[in-house]
């Protein structure tokens, strides 16, 4: 069968595709009505990303379903990286009209999948013809009352520390970009990030000063905290894990492994900042905020300028 | 100066375009954090709408300007649609390197604008290249503790009325479709939709028990009221006022003018149901609930089937 988008029909697939969602307790108002309506505890987290086919993603790198999981890690991951609660999704969809309809099903599937991991609901939507395709997923959540965490609290004397993976799935894909499939690990790693869920309340719980989630890559992130809060950063490189996959996977590439953790994005890890012994106890501390002094905002290597991949451009 | 996206690189794209950016006394964070932070009064409404060059607007037919416009319009109608109070929006915007950062940016001052009719604060957005211009547009709103207007609450009895504008919009397509760019109201119509700010409230005020925005054209969007509330609308022709403009374009196009009025979309008027004698003094009553007995649900008109165009279909 190969049923498309067209043979589908805009309404029926939206019924077809929302009707395995599961309402969380917090959405009073689900997907079918003109918008979705939550109660929220505190203040609202809302953040929209959005993932193209050809610049996110690619089908024969990705399935329908891994595509789906990405998307709302992705989204999903600026909500923790604010010390907040993560609690719904709204994907907008847009695809050419000869889209298997199966494809889009698929990736909803992975989507709702991903929802349930990180414990949100799917709450709305919206699908449409295009060009190419391209997911735009909105994702909501709340303080609880608590203070939001942003870029700009890092004080000099505060320790930097992450959760979660640094380097995994720019080394997965490195493995692709060179028509391999294996090491699975490091594939399955670019495919489906492992976000941290939770960690961002954590965060919150023991002070984090500033917070953000990698997905433009370590250096860079960290870069924007520097920037927002005027300070300079300086990782030690010799207490960042460097897991046997990724180094094998760099020396098999021909990559410099640091390129992967430094400048490696699309993990959404969370790294932030914290007092000194207020760090969790399942972060890792990777380096110091030290004061800027007469420089400019940066990020250092073991002191040092450093000259790798600074991570991510969509342009 | 022809600077494309990709000179203009996406972080400084962002902020280029986001200084002017006035937020609302709501907005507790705004664009430039890995979240926007909102106050919400009640609960939370939220919404989101695609909108794709090629399949929602043509260039050469609409401004950057204009796609700003429209496209807020139609995401923030959405909240007004649920009878609550829209607050804000994000723009997750794909576009290929080569656009040019112009367009972007007068996108977005277009955007700007509506958004201060509509008195919602841009809160954020992301943006990304693709190979196509896309706008994903998240609408939030509050319920200020009042209860939604679903889809599903109109009743036997009711009163059908409107506000805002029918047939506007689909008569400047008709212009625009023959080269053509006068009747300028028309055309403007089309364009940038007047959608009637403040009338979801007002339904709420007035007890509608059932509210749509006409996106996809009047017997269309009133049949999902009918679906999801089990009845049957009948549409008295003979209460739609036919203004001149569409009457002249209906016949200089060859259209049959209620093709305009009862199918065509985009114009985002407000249509709901209210008990008699409880419609607001500024709607327009067009027609009344009746049961639906054994008949399935329908819109009718003047008691008959309507067989003319039916709405927008997105594939």
């Amino acid at each position: 069968m190969n049923e498309t988008l067209a043979d589908a029909g805009e309404f029926a697939l939206i019924e077809r595709v929302t009707a395995d969602v599961v309402r969380g307790p917090q959405v009073l108002v689900g997907p079918g009505d003109d918008a979705a309506v939550l109660s929220v505890d505190g203040a609202l987290v809302a953040s929209t990303d959005v993932f193209v086919e050809h610049v996110h993603f690619r089908t024969d790198w990705s399935s329908a379903e891994d595509v789906g999981h990405k998307a709302i890690a992705a989204a999903v991951a600026d909500i923790e990286a604010m010390g907040a609660i993560p609690t719904g999704v709204l994907i907008a969809f847009s695809a050419p009209k000869t889209t298997q309809a199966s494809w889009v099903e698929q990736c909803v599937a992975g989507a709702l999948a991903e929802c349930a991991d990180a414990h949100v609901s799917l709450v709305g939507g919206d699908l449409s013809g295009g060009q190419c395709v391209s997911l735009a997923v909105t994702a909501l959540g709340q303080t609880g009352g608590n203070t939001p965490i942003l870029r700009s609290g890092a004080r000099a004397g505060d320790a930097v520390a992450y959760k979660g993976r640094l380097g995994w799935a720019a080394a997965g894909l490195a493995v692709l970009s060179r028509g391999f499939r294996s090491p699975r690990m490091a594939v399955q790693a670019y495919q489906r990030p492992q976000v941290p869920y939770g960690a961002g309340l954590e965060a919150f719980k023991n002070g984090a000063t500033a917070l953000i989630d990698t997905s433009d890559g370590l250096m860079a992130d960290l870069g924007h905290i520097a920037q927002a809060s005027g300070v300079v950063i300086d990782i030690d490189f010799g207490c960042l894990d460097i897991p046997d996959v990724i180094a094998a996977v760099a020396q098999a590439s021909g990559h410099d492994v640091r390129d992967f953790i430094l400048g490696g994005g699309e993990d959404h890890a969370l790294v932030g900042t914290f007092g000194w012994g207020e760090v969790p106890s399942t972060w890792t501390v990777i380096g110091q905020v030290v004061p800027a002094d007469n420089q400019d905002p940066a990020v250092l290597l073991d002191g040092q300028t450093w000259l790798g991949e600074r991570g991510w451009s969509h342009f």
